[in-house]
This record gives C-alpha cells, sequence and structure tokens, in this order.
C-alpha cells in the first residue's frame, strides 16, 4: 500500500477529492457497508475534541475497525519537535519517534495540533503534522493544525452540495465574527476552500486587519479558477450577504497579532456587531448557514438563525462522520 | 425506532421494569448473545466514573456494539443549558448543539451530570439531563444526576433479589452514614426506590436535618403502594436494623444546606457513629449489605462487614454490567 | 481457567517464558488471528502511557477483543492499598473493592502504578501490584511497577533475539545514563533481566551509587546461571562498550536517594557524560541500541546514534505489541 496523507485538502487532485465526496454520499445513504475489518486509526489528539473524536471512533467502528485515542498530557505536555535539541527541558518524547511507533501499531493515523503561540512565521509552517508526516511510516490525516481542517472541509462541501443542490454560480459568504477569544484560521480557510471547490463566489467578508493569510487566499483562488467560482474580499457584511446562498458566520484572530491575544481583543472590540442575526438570515436568498461547532450563541450566530431550519450545523456535524468513513475506506479500504 | 429516554425509573412502566430485570437475570445467566451489533453508544461523563464507564464499555462489547466515552473538559468545562444566554464567558458549546450532533453518531446517548452547586431548588430540576435528552434524537440514559441514577437502581434491585429469594415483605434499611464530604441524593433515592419496587418494607434511618426530597419520598410511596411495600422514617438506626433482611449504607447531604459543604460538615459532626458496624450487622436477621461503591472503609461501613460474607457489594457491582446488558438490548435491540 | 498473574517475568518458568517469545514471533509474522473473541482487557494506568496504552488496545483488537482503558484521577487520585485504615482522607477507593469489581467485568487487568515517594524499602514491595493482584479474580498483568516492566522485557529480549541471531555469549552493556529527572529501576532490572534471559554476558555500567536493588541483581544472575549466561559490573562505561553487541542506554536514580529528587540531581551531576554517542557506538561490534522509550535526545542518546541503522528501539516498541498479544493469547486464549 502506498502512504498517503491528508494534510491540506488542496494537495489532493480534483478528481481525487470527487471521488470522496461521491464515496461520502453513498456512505451515507446505506450503501457501503464493512471495508475496515482488522484496522487500526490512531488518533492523537494534542488539544481537545469532542466531535472529531467522536465522529472518527464511529466511522472506525462502523466498517468494522477500531479507534485508539490518545491524548499525551492532556495537553500540558508538548512533543519535540525540533531537529537536534538537546532534550533536558520539559518535553519528553521526540516526534522522530513518536511517528514511527505509532505508525507501527496503527494503519492510519490522526493528529490534531493547534498552534501554540510563538509567530504566525512559524506556525503557518505547519511543521508538527507535516514533520510527524515525514517520520510515520503509515498515512496521516490532519484533524486539525495552525492551518487546515480537512475533514471539517469536506464536510462542509458536501453539506453546501445537499443543501443547494447545484451550488456553482452560488454566492457563499465566509463572515468573520466577533468571539471573546483569539481563535486560529484553520477553519475559515478550511470552509473558504469548501466553497470554491465547489465553484461558488466566495465572498470574504470581514473587518480591517482580519485578511486570511496570502497563501490561503492564493490557494482558495486557484481552486475557483479550476472550478469555475470567483472570490471577493470586502468589509461590507451586510452588502456581501444580499442575496447570497449561504454563509459560514465564524471567528478568527489578526494575523499580524498572531499570540498576542489582549492586542487582538482591543483590535476587534468595535466589530461585536460582526454577528449572524435574524434580519441578516432574511436579507440572504433562503441562505443556508454553516458552521464547524462549537458555536457561541448570541454571539457569533443568534438563537432565531441557529434554530431556524435554515441552519445546517448539526447536518454539517454528521457530514463528518461521513466523509471520514469515505476518507478511512479510501485511504485502507481494500477497493 | 421510537425515542425512548431513561433518566428516572419511575417514568418507566411497573411491567416494563420486571421485563427488564428478567432480561437483566438471562444475561447473566449467559442465554442472550449478540443484539447489539453495529451500534454505538456514546457516554458522556461531565463528572468522572470508574464503574459506570468499565460496565457500560463492557456491555456494548458484549454484545457486538462499541462504547465512544466522551469527557468533555474533564469536569473543567461546562456545557452551556440556559436558554437565550450570550455565550460570551466560560462556556463554550450550548447542548442544543452538542445533544443532536451526538445523536446523529450514536444510537444512544448515556449522561453523566452531577449537581453543580447552586440551589437545591434549581438543582432538583435536573435541567441538563432533561433539556438533553429533549434536544437530541436517540434515547437518552441517566449514567447518574442530581436526582436519580436509574441504572444503580436497576443493579440494587436485581441483587436484593438475587439474594433474599422473594424481598417481598422483608425489612430494608437505608441508612445515612457519615462521610468527609457532602454528598449527592441520587443514589440514597434510587436505593430506596430500588427496594420498594421490590415490595420491601423501607426504613429510612437518618438524623434530623436529613430527609430526602419530599417529591422523591414521594415516589417511593408511590412504588411501595402499588408493589405491597411500605416506607417508614426514623433517626433511631439501631431500632431500624433489628431483624431487618438487607441495609444500605450512604452519606448524603441535607438539601436545605445543598452548596453549603462548610455548615453541613458542622451539622453532621456529631454523626460519626451512624457507620455499619460488625455489631450492627448481627443485629440483623442475616442481613444483605448494599452499597453503590466506591466506599469510604472505617467510614461509612467498617471492614469487619464489608469483608463478610453477607456483604454484596461485588456482585452488586457486577450486576451494574447485566442490568446495563439488559437495557441497551431494550433501547436498541432488534427484538 | 486458573487464574495466572504476571508481575515478575522470572515467576513464571523459563520454558513458560520460551513459549511465549515463540508464540510472539509467530504472531508477528501473521500466522496467528482471532483467539480472543468476546474477551476484555481492563488496562488501569495510575500514570501515564502512550505505548502501552495503544498497543495494549491494539493487541486484543487485532484478535477479536476489546481493551477499556481506565485513568483513575488522572494520576491525581490514588487508590487505598492499606488495609485496615480510616479512610476519611484524600483516598476514595480501595483496592479490596476497585479489584474485585474490575475482575467482573474484564477478563485481564493490566495495571500500571509508579513508585509514589516514600522510601524505597516500603516501594520495593510494589504492594500496590501484588494486593491488587491478590484481590481480584482475573489474571492481572503489570504494565510497569516499581519493580518490574515484564511487557517491555519480553520486547526487549524478542528485540535482541532478531537482530543478534542467536545472542548468547554476546556482551549486553546496560549503561546507566543522566537523565533531568530522578527515574525509577523497573525498566533498567527488566532490561538486565531479559538481556540474562538471552544467554547474554551482561556488563551493568553505572556511577558510583547507581547500584541497581541486591535483588534484583540477584535475579539477574539467577537467570545468567540458569542460561549460560553471566553478570558484571562496573564504573567504566567506554571499557564495557569495547566490543559489545547490544547497548541499552537508560537512566535511573540512586536507591539510597530514593523520593529525594534534589540530592540525586546533586550525586548525578557529575556524570552528564553518560551519554550514549556515535563515539562510542563506533567502539561496539555493529552494536545494536535499545531503549524502551520515550527517550530524551542527546540527553541519553545522541541524535547520531537513534538515527543510525544499528537502533532497534523503534523495532523495540512494535515488539511491545507482538509479545502482549501473545501474553494475552497465553493468559485468555482457548488454545
Amino acid at each position: 500500500m502506498t502512504k498517503r496523507d491528508l494534510i491540506a485538502l488542496e494537495e489532493w487532485g480534483l478528481g481525487e477529492v470527487e471521488d470522496l465526496l461521491g464515496l461520502a454520499a453513498r456512505v451515507k445513504r446505506g450503501e457501503v457497508r464493512g471495508g475496515l475489518e482488522g484496522k487500526l486509526l490512531a488518533a492523537v489528539f494534542l488539544d481537545p475534541s469532542l466531535r472529531t473524536r467522536a465522529s472518527m471512533e464511529a466511522a472506525m467502528f462502523l466498517h468494522g475497525g477500531h479507534a485508539i485515542v490518545l491524548e499525551p498530557g492532556k495537553g500540558s505536555w508538548a512533543w519535540e519537535t525540533e531537529k537536534g535539541v538537546v532534550m533536558d527541558g520539559a518535553t519528553v518524547e521526540h516526534i522522530a519517534e513518536a511517528a514511527p511507533v505509532l505508525g507501527r501499531y496503527a494503519d492510519v493515523i490522526g493528529l490534531r495540533s493547534f498552534p501554540r503561540g510563538g509567530d504566525w512565521a512559524t506556525a503557518r509552517r505547519d511543521a508538527i503534522i507535516r514533520d510527524f508526516a515525514a517520520y510515520c511510516g503509515k498515512p496521516v490525516v490532519n484533524l486539525e493544525s495552525a492551518r487546515r481542517h480537512p475533514c471539517q472541509e469536506l464536510a462542509d462541501a458536501l453539506t453546501l452540495r445537499e443543501r443547494l443542490g447545484d451550488p456553482r454560480g452560488r454566492r457563499f459568504v465566509l463572515s468573520w465574527a466577533w468571539h471573546p477569544k483569539q481563535l486560529p484560521t484553520a477553519v475559515p480557510a478550511s470552509a473558504a476552500l469548501a466553497a470554491a471547490r465547489n465553484g461558488m463566489d466566495v465572498v470574504i467578508a470581514r473587518p480591517p486587519g482580519y485578511d486570511l493569510d496570502p497563501d490561503d487566499l492564493a490557494a482558495v483562488r486557484g481552486l475557483a479558477a479550476a472550478t469555475g467560482g470567483s472570490v471577493a474580499v470586502t468589509d461590507d457584511l451586510d452588502d456581501a450577504l444580499q442575496g447570497a446562498a449561504a454563509v459560514y458566520p465564524k471567528s478568527w484572530g489578526a494575523l499580524d497579532l498572531f499570540g498576542n491575544p489582549e492586542a487582538d481583543l482591543a483590535r476587534r472590540a468595535p466589530h461585536r456587531d460582526w454577528r449572524m442575526t435574524a434580519a441578516r438570515l432574511g436579507a440572504m436568498d433562503r441562505g443556508v448557514v454553516l458552521h464547524c461547532l462549537p458555536v457561541r450563541r448570541n454571539v457569533e450566530i443568534d438563537d432565531a438563525v441557529l434554530d431556524s431550519p435554515q441552519s445546517a450545523v448539526v447536518d454539517e456535524a454528521e457530514n463528518r462522520l461521513h466523509v471520514q468513513r469515505a476518507l478511512l475506506l479510501t485511504l485502507l479500504g481494500a477497493a
């Protein structure tokens, strides 16, 4: 079997991802049984998880396999990733050992590792997941890194297709939202990529100072160019939502203030009204509302929006299960 | 499949519970194989567990299913349960999302949520488990809430039947015990309900100031009326134990001092002799000793009692497994 | 089924262990399928684990069984082990209850319990695992106690055989190493036992003040006498390594300073050069390098050594899986 990693979905071919999404739809309809008998996933969470953990365990079990869930140090203990370091400090294990060993126990490894302070120039390299994959002899799946959340991206793409039928040429608004904490950009970047993959007209609405990483924006533009979609950036949220087909309200931090939560809190203080309200929902064209969850009710999205039939957030979370089943079958299955 | 929750056992019909206990006995004798193939339980522990977790995982596996165990925030992180709240504080996820999402991943959800301070008037509503069940599309099983521990109650009822043969008309003493901590009333209420369900003469022996919730006492009386049992309350433990068939020594806090551990400690200070001793065991009629575990040795129950053949605490813990197997088969099984 | 514990491997017969290692080799070659259908392991970690947990879960699953992993109190909560104590303090459960209850839920129990301060005279009794096994009705496997790590010992023995062919009469150096923390002696004692079991000439190289427990050394000598090996102790590491076939660089604390980490740090301060370097590797006879992992790179062993083909540490970690599969099949299998 060839080792195949999934770190950033745009590193897979367009056709490969279409095959994945097609398989996910068949899996969801109950048309695919078994396929992972005797197979093991090691799902390593350096950061907390509820949905990802539960859906990964479910995915393996439903096809005859098993997920081993590991939480090294419950977040307090970090693997060493630097090469050549003298390990006489706090880190007790280098991924040069942890990655190949887990690759001996399991058939596929999932790894969640959020960014850990420092500066964005360092964090954006996604060194932990990329080095881990290089050291590991088995496929590695990104369960959310500093830059990407590809399983969420697959679920977003599938949910948009389910709700909109043919999403091509429809408007998708990635809407920055206020939040009490400075959050990473992995999910918003992945959401924009999902919409671009669907051939949608992607509008990123954010206040000044909250641009995504230029390389991430370039990746979104690249996908849109291939699918017939488009990409625009605006600071006028209400204009963007007029007649839009879908909205993804999501907070993220300013990259030039990365690792500096107080400064980010001050910058975003004037923008508490960047919140998805019933009035904004009404301005859309029967707009579908997406969110990766967990969502801060009445902070990112109002109750009236989340409790409306236009909210697809629970379907979207369910689709995490189905796209992951398809992914694991693709990486490990006999087919 | 109809959604069926188990939050308080007395909300199920008498005959339904008899069927459950009958199935548990057959399961224990090894007469029931399989029945949960491809089925998933999500067991969510907002509070710690050893026995419940292990027995739930075992129950699912022994019949072909699988339990996903989730411990959100390891107790430090609470789900939001209030409706309409602006979530800009410590809670990061509302059960309005968590409950339906877990219902998409699993076929049944178990939830443990102990009371979290505040006052008893609020805690006694058992809002977390009841709201969770309302938001969730799949059956929800109470793995111990502020008010009830129905799986323990089933195990208590089965163990009494095993040890006593026909427990009807025999005396069951729920004996308050001193303990270094202020404990909830879910287990003592459930234990009294189990004995009343068995048609026993239930005597609740406790010092002044340690009455159970009036509604819980009414529920015990209601069950006793239906089964031919009776209910009495006394502050004379030694009198209650004379010739009794079973005793359940268990500590609980004063409900008017709920959330006020120092005041409770002061009130119960004179009652350290409310402890199950060998002399008290000797006064019973070959008395059976029950406890939900974990038990504080030589504080709640003396070594000589726990190490005697009259102690049924290990059998009782084993029966947790069998009643839960029966419950899961009933909720999820094809039969 | 007869209850059979594995607490210290030398308590099993020589032939029994040879059978185990032979079965492990066959398991590794894929010649043994199934055998644990419907069987449950309860793996209890009073101390953290990555490798042991993952390999135990994998072992059970690969043969049709399931591992329940329990981490009581995440290390903050200790089971009571003293007999007769009045439990009105920090401990909430006595192993007199926990052990038999887990024995009712599972077919075999694994227990990890590192030493917890105090003095060595107490810790060396390994009371927690031995009392737990006495209270439990099912086989108990030591997943690392104060004195022994028998699963690691089995993996070490198998790895040496794989790398050296016939290890009899070859020199094995257990090399003390500097480390920022005061570590237990379970792994070095078990490593020396593994080499002695293989009939090797065991040289224990350590600075003055770092002798192993006399009873452990006697156990190594006893095995060596039975297999035609030998045992020597030296403080000249470089001399020991000249022409040696295998080295196991590993730190451990001084037993007379047990539970006194500051004093140990001071004693070992002059010995930071007790480190496995490329030069020392070059002095060996194509020497094989072992370590239980996790390893502190460039503190215990240099990058150049760990990254050379002579390092067997990843194979050794993989062999944990295979020896544990063989062990579980032996303890639980129908064969």
